[in-house]
């Protein structure tokens, strides 16, 4: 067995995260103590502001999505808030939420906007942060996220190559917006998080969403079941 | 089949949360979105700080409890992020985590301090809230979350119902501290949330911590096995 | 940190289940293998034949129940087997599969028929076993779990006790069938299966149903999104 | 919305498995139960047979791999037994279970023994179903089930090919047994079954093994606590 060591933090009488005592924790905002803990370093005034509009922005979207529906469903088969909850965590997979990790990935890879556009087109792939169902010419919570990176002065290199991006798509293509995902991906990228956390800070921005509809859940006296047709053979 | 309904959130053109566009909630700190989903109102600047205290509080508690143990194993069997965050989420059961949900429910009963008191020791059960392995004087957690709820001004009922059963209990059986998840449990009590909230505030306030020690899992190389031993029969 | 210790079952060139080295394991069924395992020793030819009756009830029962539609979900998020077939167990919780182990503790009590349907009508709450929305006459489930029994000479108290509860009922209050979830509860019970068990034979049973269905939701291109309204305010 | 379409099964009075009545399923052996629902029709006897092989070989590995701590660190926390199952179906991800699925992939491929061999070794990569810690000869349970499949006559392409890929690799680099997972995987290409359902089966197979641990685990009054180290930095 390989005895559990960790650089993250520490309990008890002698309690740190990343080498600040607990106490000191407890007195930073929550989203900070975030921050702390998965980058290892407190962040700017700036770098906090922009980080708490990317977490709210996520925070919950409706009712229909693979994540609510899981929660909802399993509180409903009777279960409390912890496994409620963990089954919407779960339906956080490569499909859902998905997409701002592969376009951190595309951001923060080696190949310039050009490169990735007619990789993209070549192989008949859809870009990562571009397009919306409903938005034309703009979304406005990406413009909303593009501005406030400006403003704070954190918008870089990735803000820059995924405006790149969209140009080359709609010279080459057609005129896509940069949706929500696109735009969190890329000032992400700007603050310096790795791929590697893309799905992580999506869970903790969207697990208050979760434990909210469970709690409302609780309160349907009725267990879901849901029209079901059998397409199968009878004997 | 019951449609989905929620008073929680709206996605698309027309997102809201709580009532407030999503763009607005955009401009909020997280950890105030947190509180509107969860509570459909603002929180006041004093309830916001002492909210923060309280999240920033239950961040993380090091790698040997049941739901680091289990995210890091999940993990190790070779899973991603969304699976085994889940995992340590759904460890968080009545045992762990679970005192201060007990002990918001205990201060917001009917029954006086006294009569719970009596109630626990003739039952012979334990008082959530009380004792620490380590701390007999006090525990400077929760001293200083009673701290800055005095000085905020946001200490009511709860916490001076806490005050006492510790203070009858000291004098019927043994002098105990108030612990770190008597503290919490009862400035969120004089907050105003609802004991079926008490876990899943912990979830939102422990899922970056867990998030963390994923991330540290997937840089080691080895699968986790730990030593067992096989106490049964052998034919 | 306690070593891992049980009597299960040991691995590696030692390998034994229960006492039985695993090879001879392998010449069993299934379904004997399990028995084994849960039980601690071999079932007799006729308490395996009742056993397998019972677990092919409960292999898979459609696609609306929330166990079903919560794997479903989770896979259309974009994820693998097995996080996709845990999202079905988990929503296994006390409302769904939780009849049979409620039955089981009632048959299983010290209380006799009569005193339990006496409290039941006292507290004004459901017979777990009792009623089926499309059988007023009888399940035919039921009756072949109960033919079985008899035709095995494997029926005992339990059986006794369920049809003596179904009878008092009918001449208290009303005539309603003994169900499907009654008759396994009253056979397993009779079988020596304790309580604790119920929930998990019936987690064995259906977790190749999952399965299945989680393979049929592969082939799915869309992610599943539901229709959900926002009933909440709009400022 | 889409409706929840299945050729699985249906449920209430009409219940149908693959086309069969459900009450014909009840007259099946578990196993059988198993085989129709996952491949929509029923094995021969032979078939039957070799499958409860499979199946049993897979059924608890003792205590110290993940997705058996997974499971009793989760019921240790406080959880029932749905949530504490599911936690350890979770752990069997890429790396735990998943060299079956790996194994069966290459079996099942279009490239020939030699080619595979070939690219492995340019790669540097292992081969999935090659070598044991403990074995150097033989792998008892791998020689059980390749002479259960020799003495049904059920080996067929994917067994030759497994022993081509073993014979090959020795003459190119070194002698390793063939282990119980090439074995298993290509037992079960002979049979028809797809890599996609290589984890499927596994899950199945392993359940009832999580099932008996966490009853185990249920007895343990203590909380699971490991020992941990945190190695970071103290300001």
């Amino acid at each position: 067995m390989t005895k559990w060591r960790t650089e993250i933090s520490s309990s008890g009488e002698d309690a740190f995260i990343r080498g600040k005592p607990l106490e000191e924790v407890m007195e930073m905002d929550f989203s900070d103590g975030i921050w702390l803990l998965l980058k290892g370093r407190m962040p700017s005034d700036e770098e906090s502001d922009l980080f708490n509009t990317v977490l709210s922005c996520c925070i919950d979207h409706g009712v229909g999505n693979p994540s609510t529906v899981a929660s909802r469903t399993v509180q409903s088969g009777g279960n409390g808030m912890n496994t409620s909850v963990a089954a919407g965590v779960m339906a956080l997979g490569d499909k859902h939420g998905g997409a701002i990790e592969d376009c951190m990935e595309m951001l923060q890879s080696d190949k310039d906007a050009r490169k990735i556009v007619e990789e993209k087109l070549e192989n008949g792939e859809k870009i990562p942060g571009l397009g919306h169902k409903v938005y034309d010419e703009q979304d406005p919570r990406a413009e909303k996220i593009f501005g406030k990176a400006e403003e704070l002065e954190l918008d870089g290199e990735s803000v820059k190559k995924m405006k790149e991006i969209q140009r080359i798509f709609a010279e080459e293509k057609v005129e896509l917006v940069i949706n929500v995902d696109g735009a969190i991906a890329a000032v992400m990228s700007d603050l310096g998080w790795e791929p590697e956390l893309g799905k992580g800070f999506f869970i903790i921005a969207r697990t208050p969403g979760l434990v909210a509809h469970v709690r409302e859940e609780m309160d349907e006296e009725d267990f879901r079941r849901e029209e079901g047709e059998y397409t199968g053979e009878k004997e």
